[in-house]
């Protein structure tokens, strides 16, 4: 499959997320971990775009502290590709940057394609296929999410209705966005579900410069304000220090809430079949990971389970981890902290980590 | 409280087990260990004899590769105090070293009294009462025991079962024993508590050295012509060869099958208020633990437990162990092992060590 003409990756790759606690930490966040197998979720990620962008077209937005790791992680990207955010400022400002600077580099007909470093996509090839519609349909300029099918009241997504049908788009049917919600309470996710119609957003985005700029100008002038001001420094010297200026001075918003549940001209493309997981929790890691015939999932440990089923067992250099009786229950065990709860609350790892928080045992976090 | 005249203690430190695993192992016997605080459970046996028995006459019978570490830890006990067997047979063989040994130093009319390494007692001053009543009474001519009052129908443990009255003795009732049986299956067991008038054997005994070897000459002859020449070398420079010779071809059996099942003029002391355990499975040391409002108990470990309800944390250097919304789970950390079941099933780690051994994964044994 060839790349996508005139089109650039986005990998936002500068997250923190407490989720996957105690693997996880403030400086050794979930994107950086070799979770599902031996390369890391941002490795995984640049793979996955390899053949849709070439290397020259996939850029990073990262932090200082985590740039030169994801340098060594993925050394066949240029340099200069890996923008650093002075001070992290959500992912308004991760898309903010990376505008000013494809704008720079080939104007504002390009086209980006947003992604988390930190997601899994199980049918890469049908992921291939469905961002080449998407970045079609953001040449059209529209603002394309994917859609995934909702199996659960979730209250930690964005919530997508389906509009007007826009016809197909290499294959792949799209709508117009009658309404983006982000992360609902509960009871207004249950309605969603209910009414039908309404999908997950899968969290990558795609849309051209110039549309993107003009979302900015409509709905986020402060930070509008502030591109502007950074494109007047492009290719100069001054470039870094009006960075460092004005970045630490943002706000710190979402991409979703800054933009998207405001924004004009949404489309959706329901990308159906891509086993697509953002791997926010244990449970969801349990359900990527191979089982054996009961049910356990076992990683970097020694596992011996008798009489045990559904359990996560996630270890570190082949320790034996001995379960006896035991069922759906999370253990992860690390070289400084044990985590052991049930499957089915595996959401509750932020009261440990709220906890430590509040107790000031940062060495944990 | 003085010393009783002419009376030894013997301490059986030979012992493996594994029912605490992954704590106690083959070389790191559950006596050998601080389980319940600073002190292991040797140091505690030693100190709770101190003022029933002056320092030289304790003695403590165990085996070659746990002597040194045993004398580290009680280096006030004469190092002739500490007998080795050349090969562990069981208790048999260890009160048959013991009776040869006193019989040499002391005579036949020595009294001995018999004390496991790795019990707890919560009430120290009950058991120097007691114990000095059941030293009274073998000084009678009495094999005597310490009856527990039975709680549930243990397979695990031997049962008395009380016949007529002997009378008072320093306050204590004591009675003849009409039968001892040792491990009964469950049926057997609940049979007799439903019957009432047994206790489980405390695995404390009492007796003169002329006793105990009027018995082994009754019921096990071959270890009574171990005992008579091993004694002919007494005093020699023959003792570590003859010993040496004799205990390897020893058969392996125990106190309880070997002689107190068909003994004669066995007395016991239900021996009330000592708050006895013989610490045998980890749901015992749960038991034994100081425990938070919500009935958990966390050691060597800097536990954090969020809605969760009598769990036994057991850790190492303070490990951070995390548990959300999980109840009456034992965890044990161990440096090279972690063991997670249900309290309700603590019986079950020897399933653990049995999986261990059938694997040949002996460095986890």
């Amino acid at each position: 499959m060839s790349s996508v003409e005139h089109a650039y990756a986005i990998i936002m790759a500068g997250g923190g997320g407490t989720r996957l606690w105690p693997l996880s930490r403030r400086r050794r966040p979930k994107h950086m971990l070799p979770l599902l197998d031996d390369a890391t979720l941002f490795q995984a990620t640049v793979t996955r775009l390899q053949g849709l962008f070439p290397p020259e077209r996939i850029l990073v937005v990262t932090t200082a502290d985590q740039r030169a790791e994801l340098q060594a992680q993925a050394p066949f990207l240029p340099p200069e590709n890996y923008l650093t955010e002075p001070a992290p400022r959500g992912t308004a400002a991760v898309v903010a940057l990376a505008a000013v600077v494809l704008r720079g580099r080939a104007g504002d007909q390009a086209r980006m394609g947003i992604f988390p470093a930190d997601h899994y996509i199980g049918q890469p090839a049908r992921f291939h296929s469905v961002a080449q519609a998407a970045l079609t349909l953001a040449g059209q300029g529209y603002l394309v999410t994917l859609g995934i099918d909702p199996t659960y009241p979730a209250t930690g997504y964005g919530y997508i209705q389906q509009g007007e049908p826009l016809g197909e788009v290499q294959g792949w049917p799209a709508y117009r966005v009658r309404r983006f919600k982000e992360k609902p309470d509960l009871a207004t996710a249950q309605q969603m579900l209910a009414q039908g119609g309404h999908s997950w957003n899968a969290g990558m985005f795609f849309w051209t410069v110039a549309r993107i700029w003009e979302e900015f100008a409509r709905q986020m002038p402060d930070f509008h304000a502030a591109m502007e001001r950074l494109l007047d420094a492009w290719g100069s010297p001054r470039w870094h220090a009006v960075l460092a200026d004005l970045w630490p001075r943002l706000r710190t918003e979402t991409i979703d809430y800054g933009i998207m549940e405001g924004a004009q001209h949404v489309a959706v493309i329901p990308a159906q079949g891509l086993e697509w997981s953002d791997i926010g929790s244990w449970d969801a890691v349990w359900n990527l990971l191979p089982k054996d015939a009961a049910g356990n999932a076992t990683v970097h440990a020694h596992g011996l389970i008798i009489d045990g089923q559904g359990n996560l067992v996630y270890g570190r250099d082949g320790r034996l981890v001995a379960l006896v009786g035991v069922h759906d229950l999370i253990v992860v065990d690390t070289a400084d902290a044990l985590l052991i709860l049930p499957r089915a609350q595996a959401q509750r790892v932020r009261e440990v980590v709220q906890a430590l928080r509040a107790a000031g045992q940062d060495a944990y976090l």
